[in-house]
């Protein structure tokens, strides 16, 4: 937060395009780690900004120290640190922290709550069970292309609203009830994998666009409900 | 905000799409206009969800209670409440207020300044003139067809980053000197005559796609500075 809406250093992960990153990712992941190391030294941890350590470990932690680092740049306050942790591979445990607003999405145990304004709530998914009752999300359209534009586009027209812009801010509107839907493609692992236990313990499914485990990245689909992800599923797989 | 994130009635004013309106929107215009109707008789007044009051006096306050409420019911703190101030037809002061991240942008003199957490700082837009290293947002992409696309995509394809999902959010952002540039289509003079005395104040430009005054609404340039406002403009022009 100290370097949010400051003056600082961007620079570019990404030769043939804008792929920022700034000391607050750096200085942000390198505290979590230190952390980590200090009172879990068994434990693994991957992070987006350092190389893996012990990354099979029983227990894993994985790290995106500033999960929209586009938006952090622009002053926006769509971004967010996520931890998550994996038990033998699996995702049991993750936070998801936006600082400027002061809300923690997180689980770790058998409910997903919301911290904020001192206040905690536990979140319950929505119960919309149609697609032309849902809001779907996804940080920006062009992401898809190809094959994966014509799956996205089939299920874009059939939602009630489909809007863009915040990253892992959309899957803790799931998680929470606002939202019902967010596609996305291109993820790593450590940008879903903290948001799939805070989504599933709310009452949601994460998957791929298979409709396999999101745990890895790739192609992801966040649903509010059984109901509706099979709907989702059913859309892309009749693009 | 009594109305942010609960479960609403959510009226669709759209026959041939989905444009919603809901009771936050009427009851917040409703209590801006029975304050200025008590505090300024004389005055006009020109709100999105009720008549005209005297729209041809000298002063002349214009109100969105919620701009973006789109953003509103995704749960998402990308809304704001704009009232403006015209003056003979000119926007003379305007606050944009984003009650979630408690975030109030105004100018009433010569001066835009931001309120939150209790601090004060004056605004000042961003010094970047190149449009290589320019930020641009825009609501939607889908708000442009036909040769409005072709005029913002000529000028996306110039510029280092584009960032979607924000109403007036985003020309909070030019104002703060965290963005250069905001284009958008399809706006009442209620989404941006708050705005722009707001962002000229903090050394902005705000102006339809040929340069012209922005106060009825349109197509809207917004640019941090008049040499990327040129530039920008010329962009459009050469598409």
């Amino acid at each position: 937060m100290a370097r949010f809406r400051k003056k600082i250093a961007i620079d570019n992960k990404l030769a043939s395009g804008f792929d920022p990153v700034t000391q607050a990712d750096k200085a942000a992941e390198a505290a979590i780690r230190k952390y980590l190391t200090s009172n879990f030294p068994d434990h693994g941890i991957i992070g987006e900004e350092e190389d893996d350590i012990n990354p099979d470990a029983e227990f894993c932690w994985i790290i995106d120290p500033i999960d929209g680092t586009r938006a952090f740049i622009s002053g926006l306050p769509g971004w967010g640190t996520l931890i998550g942790l994996f038990h033998n591979g699996i995702p049991v445990a993750g936070v998801m922290h936006q600082p400027f607003t002061g809300e923690k999405y997180f689980t770790t145990g058998k409910e997903a709550v919301l911290e904020h304004a001192g206040k905690t709530e536990i979140l319950r998914t929505s119960p919309q069970t149609q697609l032309s009752g849902a809001i779907m999300m996804s940080t920006a359209p062009e992401l898809f292309t190809g094959r994966d534009a014509a799956e996205f586009n089939a299920l874009t027209s059939k939602v009630r609203l489909v809007r863009y812009g915040f990253d892992c801010y959309a899957y803790a509107m799931v998680a929470a009830g606002h939202i019902e839907i967010v596609m996305e493609n291109g993820l790593k692992a450590f940008d879903i994998a903290a948001l799939i236990p805070i989504i599933e313990r709310a009452g949601g499914v994460v998957t791929d666009w298979q409709g396999n485990s999101a745990a890895s990245g790739g192609q992801v689909l966040a649903c509010a409900n059984p109901a509706l992800h099979r709907l989702a599923l059913a859309a892309i797989e009749n693009a």
